[in-house]
């Protein structure tokens, strides 16, 4: 298990890699047996190759995260976060609103994400 | 599988029952084999009873619950949302920041409701 502070400086480093356009770094984040759930009530993306080339198209889209919360922690290996996803579309700027829940091993690598947000989070251009 | 405004309908009926100090109309949000853990890393509260008793003790503390950012959805049968929960204690106010997932059966009510906050999540008074 991580401790509290080591996982929110993990989903903060997530944050910071996709906004510096860095999806290697955000796979590195990563254990080798991970999954990824996004959305959820989508298929699981499992494994660090499959998640690398899902940050890699992720990160191709411009796509930028803003916080719209502090980082929350957990009691246990888990941590979550609120955040806003930016992007630019060709009919204009477009807003996804989502929450991202993680859970990590003893190394402090993610063992799982979950990004919570439906259709109705979606502000899409007029 | 509810619809996803169902879903958000039902995380702001949780928080406005809350405020309104009404813990009977909370718990009858939940289904009745529905599991609570909170926060994350805690032993589950299983069934009914047991989160009646739950949200009883935590009404009976007046803290109030303020959203942080809107309500998610999901493309599944959850959702999650990040509020503060302001807490008034003998030595003044506090606050601890959280945030919930929730998933749903086919009914709309709640199965699982799991809090996401820890220590460092608790502000406490000076």
């Amino acid at each position: 298990m991580s401790d509290e502070q080591g996982m929110k400086r993990a989903l903060q480093a997530y944050i910071d890699h996709f906004n510096a356009s860095n999806p290697q770094a955000i796979s590195a984040l990563f254990a080798d047996e991970a999954t990824v759930e996004d959305p959820v009530g989508t298929p699981l993306i499992s494994g660090r190759t499959a998640i690398a080339a899902f940050y890699e198209r992720s990160v191709a889209t411009g796509a930028r995260l803003k916080l719209a919360a502090p980082i929350r922690g957990s009691h246990g290996n888990a941590a979550a976060m609120a955040f806003d996803v930016e992007l630019n579309m060709p009919q204009g700027p477009a807003l996804i609103r989502v929450i991202d829940t993680f859970t990590f091993d003893a190394a402090g690598k993610f063992t799982s994400m979950r990004a919570f947000w439906g259709p109705g989070d979606m502000e899409l251009p007029k």
